[in-house]
């Protein structure tokens, strides 16, 4: 592809696409007085007495970690932390391009859970917030949970929640255009890893009743074999008719594969592998069907083919086709907010209303419209206001 | 003092001295695709085939991290990692002004030497050296060799070595304008801390061979009592009168405190605490007596005071005096160098070679002027030149 090429020979010429950025001049013993010593005294002096001055007169105001292991990164897999590099930077890119973030891209030695616990621990005083970035499931969820409570600076998982925010705020539009309500909705979602398992939760939390996740071996169910922790808990939460005890007595127990289970389903969302979904079994699906195919850079089913098949809605992760679902959307308004907030956690209620605040930029939508542009100037700030007001 | 309420002041506008910069600007999506995904999936691949190139692609050719556990931080003792976060910003600045060399201010939640060993193993791979600072010793020692060890990039504690490197340098020219010998001087050292240590080892290394060290309780001599692992160390290769089997039998043993072993030194050289040095003391000093009082801001011995009581040469670590010691000197080149050759790590060769290209650049030292400026524009390119070709 071109853009590979085009690629390396910009990253040959940079050596590194971010670099530091000094905000005054130190030209004289005047400035290397104030900057430096022995001026920095009384700053380290007034913080030491009152560590919130940080929040104010240092990086930490403005700074973010983008903190990866390599082990799941792009559709390339466990390629480790040197090779993790250049997308961390470019993230890093992206927070400032978009954002005005100051981010820093970590990427780490270790894959064990407690070491990179321990890490971003002993690195956090550094920073204002932490985006943890391509680490593989289900690991990543013991990560991100357990530096939630023992930081006191936002950490987010960005390939779980940044995904699903801006997954929920195309399908708030496209469930507008197709006239369908969420609570009454049948879901399928092809990929139980990082992005399915917070796709699923924020869908649940936005009112949705009746979603049947699938992993590679088939459908989700509770009791089923080979779960690990994060699919046992989609089995307690999803496909709700497997279960005796179910609230929702109604819904039909459904097992097997996805040619099975997408029958007269309103919203296919894949976050799984190239080309599993046919025309064929988007011809099975009910009336007004929403095919959210986001495997990147092949999606599960070719829009043309989809939409060949019956789909009244297509959305996919590329740019180069309508309705791009892209984390861009999401993640440097998450941490803009949060960083101008000083904002200690970012909850499912800031999340939930980020993806509200995302759809409703886009005034009238349409089938080929359903989530605005990430060069869209709004939306930052309209992310950003989610977070800095919860 | 004025400085303080200046940088105060510039702390609180800025909120943070330094910040990130993209070499290029991400405004519509062929951007986005080769900075970021797609494209960078080539990049990734690239270097998950060969590790090395992540030396030519990404960040890693020109970062080093600033990493601190706040334990020693200017004169302000163990003020914790979120007071020495301006003092590193600070040095980062450095880092930019005077080498472009983009450095990144890293402060630890944790003093504990295993997990910072451990800390900061993990996040190496994102950088190309790191500049460990404001660690206390002992710890530092066994920090820095375990990690110089165990690490493939340029590992360096600034306190110890850049301070060893200027001292040197000036020493250097102040032996040459005094026309006196290092292999027969008296040198008098009061400090056994960090930048005391590594200052006897590098004035050995360079051809010492009479250094009398002193803590706060005095001399320090072979079978002392109250010796740490480095202050026995320091006891076995100086005060060497004080061994039985010391290769150089003529000298004495000095015992005492700093009155007693100052008689007849050439040199006294200052890394420990305010107006201990007086002008009595420097009376008996050796003629052509060289004073490098170092304790900052307010020197072991103000200049006026050693010049009276007939100092031939003084230097403090002060900007508004002559003959100013200052780190600056060393460590912006030092890194340049190490990044710019590839080197994996910082050897005694590269530090006193550094010494003399530093020393080499005051042309016609006189007593006034031992040392260059730190804004001489050759001195970085001097020092660099010392670490990457050697």
């Amino acid at each position: 592809m071109d853009y590979y090429k085009k690629s390396l020979a910009l990253h040959k010429k940079l050596g590194g696409k971010i670099g530091t950025k000094n905000k005054v001049a130190i030209k004289n013993f005047n400035d290397l007085s104030v900057c430096y010593t022995p001026g920095v005294g009384a700053v380290s002096k007034a913080i030491a007495a009152d560590k919130n001055l940080a929040w104010d007169l240092t990086v930490r105001k403005n700074t973010v970690a983008v903190v990866s292991d390599g082990s799941a990164v792009l559709g390339l897999g466990n390629i480790g932390p040197e090779a993790a590099l250049p997308v961390m930077e470019g993230k890093a890119m992206l927070f400032k391009q978009f954002a005005d973030v100051d981010a820093v891209p970590i990427v780490l030695a270790t894959q064990d859970t407690e070491e990179i616990i321990k890490t971003v621990k002993a690195i956090a005083p550094s920073f204002g917030g932490i985006n943890l970035e391509d680490i593989s499931a289900p690991r990543c969820f013991e990560i991100e949970e357990r530096l939630k409570k023992e930081l006191d600076i936002p950490v987010m998982h960005d390939d779980q929640h940044g995904t699903a925010i801006v997954v929920l705020a195309a399908l708030i539009n496209a469930l507008k255009v197709a006239k369908k309500d969420i609570a009454k909705v049948k879901i399928v979602l092809s990929g139980a890893g990082a992005a399915g398992v917070a796709i699923t939760k924020i869908l649940l939390q936005y009112g949705a009743k009746n979603i049947i996740t699938h992993d590679s071996i088939g459908a989700i169910y509770f009791n089923r074999g080979n779960l690990n922790e994060s699919k046992k808990q989609l089995a307690n939460i999803t496909n709700l008719g497997c279960r005796n005890d179910s609230p929702a007595g109604r819904l039909q127990c459904e097992k097997g594969n996805l040619a099975e289970t997408i029958k007269n389903a309103d919203v296919f969302i894949g976050v799984s592998a190239p080309n599993i979904l046919t025309g064929e079994m988007v011809k099975t699906m009910a009336s007004k069907s929403i095919v959210f195919a986001m495997s990147n850079p092949v999606p599960e089913i070719m829009p043309d083919i989809a939409k060949k098949a019956g789909a009244f809605i297509v959305a996919t992760g590329r740019s180069d086709f309508p309705n791009q679902i892209n984390n861009v959307l999401a993640f440097p308004g998450i941490f803009r907010g949060a960083l101008d907030g000083r904002v200690k956690m970012i909850t499912d209620e800031m999340k939930l209303q980020a993806a509200k605040n995302l759809a409703k930029i886009v005034k009238n939508p349409t089938p080929d419209k359903i989530i605005p542009s990430v060069f869209d100037k709004s939306v930052m700030k309209a992310v950003a206001k989610a977070v800095r007001n919860n």
